[in-house]
């Protein structure tokens, strides 16, 4: 299945031209003919079915023979707050899993005691991308800008929401307390863990804190681990 | 806290000599002195507490404090048997996760559509050893050569026994017949997922065919969902 990320495309229109780095990969990479079956996802839910109408390598031409709309929509909201990894391919690693096994928001959370204190979300975005192109996703997983701690806890909304930490004190568990078919934010900190004040902080606006299980996890472990949680949930 | 591997202690004796190679790595590396605790563990459930008694760069002597046996002793057996992916490091992830999330044991098993057809076991080893080093595991997860899927299937004995493949046709899901505290044994396939000949033989054999969700996973994300949801089952 040749597969393409077009964001921009009009459900409306019957006709799309891909980019030129598209066309030039479709035409001379992939090398595909007139009337050729191609298939683009838009990110949002839309699933197009098309075929090649004009193969020029710099503006292919697609006319687009059907399109499905609200692709395998998924039955609750998932994002997960996770401070960006000092190795930035552990957190790479993360994105691509996530994606695949299915998560609709990520953030990027710096911490008191996190070692990276900056990501660049270009890189990341591309990571993601190319998840949801392997794993024919409709629906892209939206990367934002790395901020504080405090500034996400701050601007966060109403969602289901807890925080993953390993100091010793009173926590539930997703099993015990996941609404399922609703939204839910799971807080993943850094390598050396939140500090009492930054759980403190967040039980004060609301979040509950959640244990990941008995063994001591990475963070992009204990993060797939909440996505996997969460998801698995939402199934059952 | 300076942990060491050390698979070859004696639990009754009161006092372990390291490796050249251990020697060298606590005494000119991490700098310990005499009275300077360390943390040992076997492979096999013990967690041993000890301390520096002669701090000789190539025989370095300990003294045993404490031994734990059983050390966070899992409460079920898990078997993944893995084809390995084209791209190794892809495996080297899934053993690391796995055995930060918790696994007993790992087969490399070569099927029909295997772009590789061998795998080096000493390596993988190793990333599982750094691994269990990692998460302060006491059991180190057992991991075996590269055999044929149809071997693998003849010498497999009497756990649950699933079979996770892509095949359009009647599966179950392990949250739906998982009987927890018992031995659970997946076979995961390769890139281009089991053959239809592959499963009828699994399924003549007593294997279950079951589905890991709704999306499309590569091996080694498939590999970890299966793991995560047979230890999770095991929790709740």
């Amino acid at each position: 299945m040749h597969l393409f990320y077009t964001p921009d495309i009009d459900p409306k229109l019957s006709q799309y031209f891909l980019t030129e780095e598209e066309s030039k990969h479709a035409i001379r990479v992939l090398r595909l003919v007139v009337g050729d079956l191609v298939t683009l996802i838009d990110g949002k839910g839309g699933l197009y079915s098309a075929e090649i109408k004009d193969p020029h390598p710099k503006r292919t031409i697609l006319h687009i023979n059907s399109v499905e709309l609200n692709y395998q929509k998924r039955n609750h909201y998932l994002h997960i707050a996770i401070a960006p990894t000092k190795n930035i391919e552990r957190t790479e690693w993360f994105l691509e899993k996530a994606t695949e096994i299915g998560i609709d928001e990520i953030s990027l959370i710096i911490c008191q005691r996190s070692e990276r204190k900056e990501a660049k979300i270009d890189r990341l975005n591309k990571i993601i991308t190319s998840a949801v192109k392997q794993s024919i996703k409709a629906y892209h997983p939206v990367l934002n800008e790395a901020v504080t701690l405090s500034q996400f806890i701050k601007s966060s909304n109403d969602s289901q929401k807890y925080i993953a930490h390993c100091i010793n004190s009173e926590k539930t568990t997703l099993s015990q307390t996941l609404i399922p078919g609703r939204k839910t934010l799971v807080l993943i900190g850094p390598e050396g863990d939140f500090t009492p004040n930054e759980v403190d902080t967040a039980l004060q606006s609301g979040f509950n804190p959640i244990s990941l299980g008995e063994s001591r996890l990475r963070t992009e472990t204990a993060a797939l681990e909440a996505c996997f949680e969460v998801n698995f949930l939402n199934r059952i």
